[in-house]
């Protein structure tokens, strides 16, 4: 989906001028920013010291594309730090279902669906986060013309997201100079050097810094279908949930198949190898799943399954996703959210089975645009929790060698609290750290690695060493 | 190490008549059994209803080679359960150390070093279970003739351990017709199958069932250098611990080594990788290693390190070795296991590094004698903690293929309380069963798992499937 230069211009221009026209036709942006902020959330029975802001941007005027948001501000000295937009993935995963509420936002719900606990892991410790739902049709996200839920695809979610982000900081100015950073997982590896690229060439275009992104990290991401594919078989046999012929077969029938459009055969072998796995959580491999929806669960690994989807981790409620379906399901919760009573859905859904089953496109490759931004300076990481089987630390291996960066630092285990984190190797444009014994969801199940992973990459450093520890 | 028929028959005939002196040499077999009983243990502050001995047999006469054994009855109905040995590897391991005081014995040993407690999933609630130290130089196992520790290998090993049985079953003569197995882990990867062939051998050229040997049981064990190198190195790559161009190098310089005598260049490339995985417990990837002795837990996966010699899993003590080493050198916990005063060890150490340094044959591969067992009828299970770098699941994987047996039952997930416990394969004379979760030393990382694993091994059924469990 790589747009031409001259394309990607127009486009450019006409979102600008799409821009003045909204800034003059609704409410000046700090009153809208006035009226986006939240109180006290329901269930919410412990005091925060920062302020939060969930509302609606309208990207596409003609058809009311409309995106939801929920920004959290740093909790302490929110001017100072960055900006960081987190994006899940699916396609069809909502950011609040996920990032915000079992991941690394503030408010996580309690088993209950009513109550909150705060997360002392929140990303707000160190940076302002924007949970943004995308594309239309996830989570509170909209549009008056119900075909266009039908229509979603990585092309338009790029610009769509880019228009967000442009009139999402003419409500929030005070933040235009903050370094941005995009982070994300799964589906997301897709989303977020998409969206990083078409800032890129909006600024280039524009011949100025509107937005002020410094660079991305995505998690667990897809990447480039044959290396997923490839890295997914090798992990399921080496780590013992597969049969060597079912291997052998995969390998086989699904080399080179899109992930969007398998071949009859490569379908087939899949639904044996998601009978070989038996019943486990496929996004944490020694967690158990949440057993309160068996049907759901019991789906596996299957090349129909969205991918990010769940994500459940024995320190930990394998069942959160459920929590959440309750609570932002509750009409107080949407009150408190701003949600509007007349584009609300009918269901709020962690993740929306229209929005992925009519996905339109989807490049089986985003290595390009890394070569792409590499050469542009922007900071790059990408990490990967190794117990994952759906974009296993294999996966992500093949596509970072198929980009032969130079290393500028050799392979090394990095430690938090003096126990090896994971480990961690540093390229050209690129730093690549595995958290150890994490699935899926990284900051779902090793919430203080990967607390420890944000503020090395906001701080530009390299992971902590245990000299480095023991030592400080 | 496989032996000719005959000369293994002047072997056997030896055998008998050494077996025939001793009994008329020494105390009646029944006497000595009732001298062998053990009381309460120091620290044991909890009634146990089962007996337990332990003591000494010599298996060879003149140089004075004496293995020291702990002999465990099944806690109810002793006689009509089967026999069940356990053998630790290193070359070096005490079986007490590890296979009874922190993995299936039933007492295992608090932090304090001076008081036990019982382990809920001890292995004799199915079986009567005989621990032996061997060879001599383990443990409490001596000999007269210092000299022997320096010359020790599988061979004699083999045959002690014959030569021991025998005189066993002369002292526990009430045993003699119980079904007999074998049991182990790491380097009794090469114990139990060559002392299994060695008894077979023996009851063929005797002609009587001496030992009714059924089968044997092996867990992430020592099989063929060349399969257990190259599942390691990938194990070790697909685990995310080591980098692409060290993956490239073990394969590449490490090729077709032996695990006894490698070359210099594989030795300098285990050096780096060695480094790159970091400060972790190489027996068990997603476990804290314990820190009480950091020197010897940085040494880590090392060709000259011990198989097998450590294995310590957050609900899990990651110390264990260390409370056996207090507790042995206990002066009146040696006299409660009869221990001789004029043979024990200046220090009882976990492992011995005489023995492992000097050990002299170690054949490449044993699926030779897999392949004759299995010929044989003899009942043979391999099991594999997925979570072990040291042997991993990968090696066994590539040693299982090798032996090319017909598939008698697809692999499937096998089920333990609702959770899938791992993963299960039946060969035509062979059960491959793969245990979730677990490090090198599975019934300490999974203890419940491994009751199951032996209960199942036992009996001659499958691995519980979760239809099976939720019906019955």
């Amino acid at each position: 989906m790589a747009q031409s230069g001259s394309g990607f211009l127009c486009f450019a221009t006409l979102l600008l001028c799409s821009a003045f026209a909204t800034s003059f036709s609704t409410d000046p942006p700090l009153l809208q920013q006035h009226k986006d902020r939240v109180g006290r959330l329901p269930g919410q029975n412990f005091n925060v010291s920062f302020a939060h802001y969930a509302g609606y941007i309208t990207v596409e005027e003609n058809a009311g594309r409309t995106l939801f948001y929920w920004f959290i501000e740093a909790l302490e000295d929110p001017h100072s730090k960055p900006l960081v937009l987190w994006l899940n993935g699916g396609p069809g995963c909502s950011s609040i279902a996920f990032g915000q509420s079992e991941e690394i936002g503030p408010f996580h719900i309690n088993p209950d669906g009513k109550t909150l606990h705060p997360n002392p892991y929140s990303w707000n410790r160190v940076a302002n986060i924007l949970f943004l739902d995308t594309p239309v049709g996830v989570g509170f996200s909209y549009s008056n013309n119900g075909s266009e839920l039908l229509n979603n695809g990585d092309n338009r979610t790029a610009k769509d997201n880019l228009v967000f982000l442009l009139k999402w900081f003419e409500r929030f100015p005070q933040y235009r100079s903050n370094d941005f950073l995009i982070s994300g997982e799964s589906y997301a590896g897709h989303y977020v050097p998409q969206l990083s690229q078409a800032i890129v060439k909006y600024n280039s275009a524009t011949k100025e810094q509107a937005i002020n992104l410094k660079g991305f990290m995505v998690g667990n991401a897809l990447t480039d279908d044959y290396h997923d594919q490839l890295g997914m078989f090798e992990f399921m046999w080496s780590s013992g949930l597969i049969s060597d012929q079912t291997y052998k077969l995969l390998n086989l029938l699904c080399d080179f198949e899109s992930v969007e459009h398998p071949s009859h055969s490569c379908e087939n072998i899949w639904e044996i190898a998601d009978k070989e796995l038996g019943n486990i959580d496929p996004y944490s491999l020694f967690t158990p799943p949440c057993h309160a929806n068996v049907s759901q669960l019991s789906r596996l690994v299957r090349r129909k399954n969205r991918i990010g989807r769940l994500g459940l981790s024995t320190e930990y409620d394998p069942c959160t996703e459920r929590h959440s379906i309750v609570y932002f399901n509750r009409p107080e919760v949407q009150t408190a959210l701003h949600v509007d009573l007349d584009h609300k859905p009918a269901t709020w859904e962690t993740c929306s089975d229209v929005v992925y089953t009519n996905w339109k496109d989807s490049p089986r490759s985003v290595l390009d645009i890394y070569h792409e931004l590499i050469g542009m300076g922007l900071k790059i990481w990408v990490f990967s929790g190794n117990t994952d089987v759906v974009i296993p630390v294999t996966s992500t291996r093949y596509s970072i060698s198929a980009l032969k960066l130079p290393t500028l630092s050799p392979w090394r285990a990095w430690y938090d609290d003096g126990e090896v984190g994971g480990w961690t190797q540093e390229y050209a444009g690129l730093t690549f750290v595995i958290v150890r014994g994490a699935g899926h969801e990284v900051p779902l199940h090793k919430p203080k690695l990967a607390l420890t992973l944000v503020q090395t990459f906001l701080a530009g450093t390299s992971m902590p060493n245990l000299d480095l520890l023991s030592t400080s």
